[in-house]
């Protein structure tokens, strides 16, 4: 048997309290996996005395994560803090500089700072794992780093944030309108303290961005990333687009193309019998592309005590093997700047348009529709018993700036009642 | 830059010549990723001059794999031969013996003699690597080996045989008999030389087999595996299971119960909505259970040149960034014997009855089931146009052995015209 490897553990809230279960229940079976004992040696958190349900008494103690991440008594600093900057960006950075191995779960702070973090750690020749920064249990860092290294990845989907899903899928389920669920999960205690970096989709963005930096050689680009949340989903577009065949999914999507880089992370209409429009509740999807290998689709836990605990261990056996290599998959160095596109290339569109009953309205619509090249698949006018006639069109592809053209030269006819509905269609 | 990372190849098939085309194909790509050049150096097969589509006259040639794998330019020896003795056999114990790593695909192979090369390849300090074996390019190896090594996997659940679901679904689809779907496949070239390795799960119990013994620290154990194939499986029943919202899947189960290790390969009932009910076609799908993790589910092409030639890689890239480690997860000379156990615990069943329309006899099925304990979930008994009745019974969870013997109780009465069937089903 080797020497330990010994663990510094900034952060103990859920995440933190798991792994302390984890590394402290079953130390034989870890050390059966990497080879050498796996020993929690010092920790830190607020309060030393809150009660957490598991015993501490046996560690170091740091008030301080930056003092816990310098100590000379650690191998790995595992940092499980969260926040883009304050002491989980100081601790990483005094960890790193101190010639230590870093594991953390933090998106936020990857998908702003990753670049300069990855540099400082090739430049000491240790590592920096996040496998738990993205999609919980699902070990989609090192399936794209490592597994699937040999292909040329030609697009990444996904639904990566368990909040957002669970809502649209209580909506749908329940016939609620948004608010009621926001309430409801608000009530269950399931939303962040800022719920916006769920519900708006910033959460997942970072994830997306960081899955991109890996999947296509580029430094992380947040900025570029389209983005647009789930607040203005509305239970009559969940109800139109099950009816037609489709659920409406916060999808992120990566891909390049011609004009660049493109990422985006907004509400999409996916097919119904498809893998992701299959997805319920909390649970997170990753939809991998590449030549040769096809499509790779990985399912599971999104967040939670126990599937992130999964991933941060995962990390601590890999650096227990004494596996280390680019945080990003190539060295920091040679990541290129993406150039990156808002335009995400043409796919079916969804439109939800609420008309005034008059002769010759369906008409405008659909010239305003052709007079920029975009035809219709599919229409529904559905009955009703007002004067507005909600109208449904699945379009043949069609770009994003054709379908915003005629959106807005059919509403500034005066023949909508409601502002128009257009989502995207992502069939794969 | 590092010194090149060098390769000889034996087997120049499908999937041989899919690596060629990647390892010539994106120099530059594959050693961005793992710090060093990737090079081809030798190779071997059957005939050199056979058009491939591919030249194969810049590496040097072996008619022998077994010299090829005894060369001292080579780092890594691919053996893509097949077979689970013979030249594959001799040239992957070769070339460990001559202290190269070992990638190889052969399932065939490890199940019958994994334990004994994994002790020789451990003892050399080289790794035998085998992702492309198990459900082509779905990272499954690595996923159970690596990311989710800090988990207690509790059970391991797929379809890893795509010829065996493409059949059970192309009858479903089509309404055909397993007959004339065999006969289709074997048309169109589906099927192997020898087609019972494929329907009769011999194949899909390879892979279970290795999978166990990564998910359970056990040695390979592929005689204990409780084996069934999907020969007789009918389109009656699986039209019957569509009714009663389940689809029929060659299914394989492994998980450690308190009787022992159970592994199972054998046509199944899943719920039509889970996500093993959903898959369609050639594709593959492993569902992991693990604790803390929960569930993942990990889904791909099973087979081909592409994914399979896409695993094949990633092992290469892993042994090119200096990734070693035990080749079953923990070292070979601490793998236990299973206990095993053929018993399965209990599930619920499907039973087909096919019974002779008269006064009594759905009481004596009734009383033989409550005689052994089984209790009735649902029952259907269709309308029928002769003098034999089909009775479709759910039951609640029994065991194996009280299912045998309520079928043979009820068989010995003399009420069915045809042999009653029985499959389990599995909810997870």
């Amino acid at each position: 048997m080797e020497v330990p490897i010994r663990i510094g553990l900034a952060g103990l809230g859920t995440v933190g309290t798991g792994l302390v279960k984890i590394l402290t229940g079953s130390p034989g079976r870890l050390a059966g996996r990497c080879g050498r004992p796996v020993c929690l040696v010092a920790v830190s958190a607020r309060s030393r005395l809150k009660d957490r349900g598991i015993d501490v008494g046996g560690f170091a103690w740091e008030d301080d994560p930056v003092a816990l991440a310098r100590r000379d008594d650690i191998d790995i600093f595992v940092e499980l803090i969260g926040g883009e900057d304050g002491p989980a960006r100081a601790s990483i950075h005094a960890a790193l500089a101190a010639g230590h191995h870093v594991v953390t779960a933090n998106k936020a702070l990857l998908a702003r700072h990753g670049q300069s973090l990855a540099e400082l750690a090739e430049s000491r020749g240790v590592s920096l794992c996040f496998e738990a920064a993205v999609a919980g249990g699902i070990p989609i860092i090192k399936v794209l780093k490592e597994s699937l290294a040999g292909n040329r990845i030609t697009r990444i989907a996904g639904v990566m944030n368990g909040t957002c899903n669970y809502i649209l899928t209580r909506m749908e389920s329940a016939g609620l309108s948004y608010d009621d669920v926001f309430r409801e999960a608000a009530a269950l205690g399931y939303l962040e303290a800022d719920p916006t970096l769920d519900v708006g989709g910033i959460d997942a963005a970072q994830k997306l961005s960081l899955l991109s930096s890996i999947a296509f050689g580029t430094r992380v680009s947040l900025d570029s990333v389209t983005l647009d949340g789930i607040e203005r989903v509305s239970i009559a577009d969940i109800e139109h687009a099950t009816e037609l065949g489709y659920r409406i999914k916060l999808l992120g999507v990566a891909a390049p193309s011609v004009n660049g880089l493109q990422q985006s992370m907004r509400p999409c209409l996916v097919p119904k019998d498809s893998p992701l429009g299959q997805l319920e509740g909390a649970t997170n999807m990753v939809v991998v592309t590449g030549d040769p290998v096809g499509q790779i689709v990985l399912r599971g836990a999104g967040a939670g005590e126990g599937p992130t605990a999964s991933a941060v261990v995962g990390d601590i056996l890999d650096i227990a093997r004494g596996v280390t290599g680019p945080v990003f998959g190539k060295p920091a160095d040679q990541l290129t700047e993406p150039r990156t596109s808002a335009e995400s290339g043409a796919a079916p569109f969804y439109l939800r348009l609420t008309l005034v009953d008059q002769p010759g309205v369906l008409a405008r619509v659909a010239s305003a529709l052709a007079d920029v090249g975009v035809s219709i698949d599919r229409m529904r006018q559905k009955s009703h018993h007002d004067d507005a006639a909600p109208v449904l069109i699945v379009t043949h592809p069609a770009t994003q700036a054709a379908i915003d053209s005629a959106v807005s030269s059919i509403a500034e006819t005066g023949v909508c009642t409601d502002p128009p509905v257009a989502l995207r269609i992502e069939t794969a």
